[in-house]
């Protein structure tokens, strides 16, 4: 069963916001067995939108647009529907009380624009919108589906789940679709390649491997789509388990999770708490553990310490040891490492210092320089990188890398 | 002069990774007049990329490809392009030299597969490559220009910025493009809307207004095309002063920059210093902060205050504050904001505590409550604020309140 997505919006074709919706969209129907063919984005424009809905129907059976349903002049996306499928418009009276519950509980007077909100081509199925004016809404026309969603993402999300996907899963009989990743980390792309060509060259017909390449890290991908959901499964599960023996040395984790969570996961199950202390990155790498639910039953928090001061007086990092090798040394990261662990009363801690760029880099310490050190009742290590000249590329690489140091740690302390 | 972006690879489509390329290349070409049309992702599959082609390239007169040229057998891109094109290969020196460069620098031995990168389609154009091994490729065809790149953020945009963008320039003559963005903070998007109808109504055909809803912020987007760039440039800023006059009271900088951006902007002039006491948002607050360069000019760093230990023990918060009131109170965010100032010595510090879900609620302090508190000699003051409950969307929500809270003051202090 294949879909396509279409988001409607210029502010996506001008570069102004990124599209994260199609990604998550993609991730959840896959879920549910259902493929996607392709996304398009496509500007506010009447004759482009219908075009797109006339391609889109021609290669999928299911077409999910997002977008252009604000109450303002340059969202059309309700009016080129429904010129699309000729029809004519209705005022839907549930969509109006829901639009005026949420007027009246934010305490706002409601004008004319926002009743307009609740008119729907006359021929669709309201779907409704919990958390915002704007309704989906449903068409089954031509023998597809089409439904039509907020771009919002909080509003779309909550749309697909409570609504949509449901439904489709009732109304479809799909194929299941299955994936399988390893995360690998410290081998390159080629060389994963060379060292897994004869399991890759014996998979079957209808099983795909992929290599996704990030940050220092590279994810192998099995996917296969079959009516037998147990035989794909263990078919998957047969080859997964081949390719991480192959290049076990390399395998953070088999499983299609971010590498931080793989780092919580085992020092959760060792009741190991972690503190942060942190220069170029930030806050990213707080961040990037924080954003899990239940971070917290590992994480205890840490600092960031942007300015030398207080390197010294949050983590207790020496003025001399700051004045004699840098910010940016073994020597310093160290000190941040054991000052966090102290300061902090965790058992392990991570800190990173470097040159994010763009400007700081000596002609000894360019840009993309990065020290990173883990420290633990076992001791402290510290590692030096070197990346590229790009700020938010030093940033996550750094991080990676940090978190890349604390999982060799933590095996090497724990299993 | 229109452009298509086709981003090909499966890993899109099955929401494994968000495509930021598509808006970052956007952006920069919009900067030098290209309008992008559609973006369109499609899958590591032969046909669909064909029509992909064939689609792009009878609606646009300059075609990018991004993804699908690494070493291994999913990667099809190149030998698809030329097929399409009805090509042969050659190798191409200069570019297995680049190949060979990058292999001798990290002292890893070459095999065939990566000699292979060098192989091109021999009607092409390589664009070099200086951050990777896979060239980008050049084609002038059927009247128009195919640039095929990396699917690697980083290797993309040093393409683009290094190769294609230069080249296109010099290859085209186009119109200008030009927009104009005013970003505001506490009015709805409808409310907006009526208040600057009589301007929107007035605008000449040829200048847009979009207005783009955001955590709690709206951008009102003024864009246009024209030959004359003077004419455009003083049309546009004369309907933006216009604009920004109406909503004077609601304006936060007539300027498309991020929240974070005027922040240290208004900062910087006036020559003060930051602190931040984090709780729910993780480290998320100082990344938004130190994501941008030049930030240590007004960041002097902060804590992530995950347990209430740490509250105590870095941040100063009484545990008779944690324990009559919680650790989300209007009491404790107030006292991480004046502890904030205190051990970190700067100006005005942001506390945020709030439980992000999604567990962790009660009846009376629901997921999505979170406080927030900006602290400074004129005193503190705190707010509150009730979101969903998405996690993700907490976090990002209670940083921009933080924000919006921190740029009131400001403008009440400094300004």
């Amino acid at each position: 069963m294949l879909a396509e997505i279409i988001t409607i919006g210029d502010e996506i074709l001008i570069g102004q916001i990124v599209d994260t919706n199609s990604a998550w969209m993609a991730q959840t129907l896959n879920n549910i067995g259902i493929r996607v063919k392709q996304v398009s984005s496509v500007s506010d424009d009447e004759q482009h939108i219908l075009d797109a809905l006339k391609l889109a129907e021609s290669r999928a059976e299911i077409i999910l647009i997002t977008g252009g349903l604000g109450p303002t002049k340059d969202d059309i996306t309700k009016k080129t529907l429904a010129k699309y499928f000729n029809m004519g418009f209705r005022r839907d009276e549930e969509t109006l009380q829901q639009v005026s519950a949420i007027f009246a509980k934010a305490n706002r007077p409601m004008i004319e624009l926002n009743r307009m909100q609740a008119d729907v081509p006359d021929g669709c199925v309201v779907v409704p919108n919990r958390n915002g004016t704007a309704p989906g809404m449903w068409f089954n026309e031509n023998g597809k589906i089409f439904v039509s969603m907020p771009g919002v993402p909080y509003e779309m999300m909550y749309m697909m789940e409570e609504e949509v996907l449901p439904r489709l899963k009732t109304t479809l009989n799909v194929p299941f679709i299955y994936h399988k990743t390893i995360l690998t980390a410290g081998i390159g792309e080629s060389f994963l390649a060379v060292r897994i060509a004869e399991i890759e060259a014996s998979l079957p017909e209808y099983i795909k491997l992929a290599y996704l390449p990030k940050m220092g890290q590279v994810r192998l991908r099995l996917s296969g789509s079959s009516r037998d959901e147990q035989q794909l499964h263990a078919d998957i599960n047969h080859y997964s388990k081949q390719l991480a023996d192959e290049v076990r040395e390399f395998v953070v984790v088999e499983d299609d999770i971010p590498l931080e969570t793989a780092v919580m996961n085992i020092m959760k199950s060792n009741n190991l708490t972690l503190s942060t202390a942190e220069s170029c990155t930030g806050g990213y790498l707080s961040h990037l553990l924080t954003r899990h639910p239940g971070s917290s039953a590992v994480f205890s928090g840490g600092a960031v310490t942007y300015s030398n001061d207080l390197k010294m007086a949050v983590l207790g990092v020496q003025a001399s040891t700051l004045l004699e090798y840098g910010a940016v040394s073994e020597q310093t990261v160290k000190e941040m490492a054991t000052g966090a662990l102290q300061a902090f009363k965790t058992d392990y801690a991570i800190s990173v210092s470097g040159i994010a760029g763009p400007d700081g880099g000596t002609p000894d310490k360019p840009v993309g320089t990065v020290w990173i050190a883990v420290a633990s009742a076992h001791g402290v290590e510290a590692r030096k990188s070197t990346f590229g000249n790009k700020r938010t590329q030093n940033i996550e690489r750094a991080a990676a890398s940090a978190l890349i140091l604390l999982l060799s740690r933590l095996k090497l302390d724990h299993q």
